[in-house]
């Protein structure tokens, strides 16, 4: 999967690349070292109306009694990075604006959609009167590891994260069609929210 | 992938499963729901003394200069998780035993082997003398996307985290022969670095 361009090369040198197409030959000429650190600016992100313009992937998250507002900030700045639907915040999550909240999200809190549902059950019953799957990340019997899971057809889902002690309350956990389980091997009982997180939705939207 | 015991039942229905292997049939009869969460003291998770022993996955990760103590603590908590080699702390990264380290690792500084060098260049040389992979998590002009990036055999690798703002300092990123990249479709210029860990270390470790 690594291609030539990607050999790392002592600065001044030049390297070229020969690439054959239609008999037509292209000579791309790099010059010097082949990797640098880009420039805030050179990493061409989209403004916050760009994003608000853009397709969404068809997947929400739902943040239920979720403590920690770092948590809820950093879930906000992952959502962003994979373009997602909407983030819906239930119970005592806490909502956006908050500083801590902020301090986590940097922004994220602009570009991506949320809504705030005090009862959780409410938005999860009209979610899937509509069609969406729901979904908890939970460790669960019967739940199916994150490995194995496949989206089945382009269905939207609805991932739900719960608590930090006590998981996805059980009247959510009792509505949702499956449970998905990011395994693990070591000596504590789950990842910190944040990173489960951002593991899952690397996997979904990928 | 979805086999039959996932498919949700009302409580107090039987649900019988058949499944034939060798001409004998074997059937499983499950009472009641198939998805329950689990408890703590279900998931069977390792001692740390049973996690010591056991064998790790040949990845190490470097926080280099990395300011957030909540950081380093998810750190050692995701890498428990994936049950890998080691974690270098090199430079302003604090080291363990911390209050805040605690919060977020929740004990997992217990079971992570880890080191401390002030100066990473020191161990990155150490570690490519022995003929570790020297891997940079950065967003680079000639990076690898982490969809595209495959190891090669067996070789060990060791990835290096950077410091929030400034990423991996330039001394270490030019000691280091690949640069991986997670694709970002948003407006924020990266992830939280406990995240990005979180989604590098399931990928490469899965």
């Amino acid at each position: 999967m690594v291609s030539g361009y990607q050999i790392k090369r002592p600065p001044g040198l030049f390297f070229v690349y020969s690439y054959e197409k239609n008999k037509k030959c292209i000579f791309v000429i790099l010059k010097g070292r082949e990797m640098r650190k880009l420039k805030l600016e050179e990493l061409g992100r989209l403004s916050v109306d760009e994003y608000k313009d853009s397709k969404k992937i068809s997947v929400s998250i739902m943040l239920d009694n979720v403590r920690s507002l770092h948590n809820v900030g950093s879930a906000f700045r992952t959502s962003d990075a994979f373009r997602i639907e909407k983030i819906y915040l239930t119970g005592i999550t806490g909502k956006p604006p908050h500083r801590e909240i902020h301090k986590a999200a940097l922004g994220a809190t602009d570009s991506v959609d949320w809504e705030y549902y005090e009862n959780p059950v409410e938005i999860v019953s009209k979610l899937k009167s509509q069609g969406v799957e729901i979904i908890a990340v939970e460790q669960a019997e019967g739940s199916i590891s994150l490995k194995d899971f496949r989206r089945s057809d382009d269905k939207p889902l609805l991932l739900i994260f719960g608590n930090e002690v006590d998981g996805v309350s059980d009247d959510v956990f009792d509505m949702c069609s499956h449970c998905i389980e990011i395994p693990q091997q070591g000596t504590k009982h789950s990842f910190n929210i944040s990173v489960s997180i951002g593991i899952v939705l690397w996997e979904l939207c990928k």
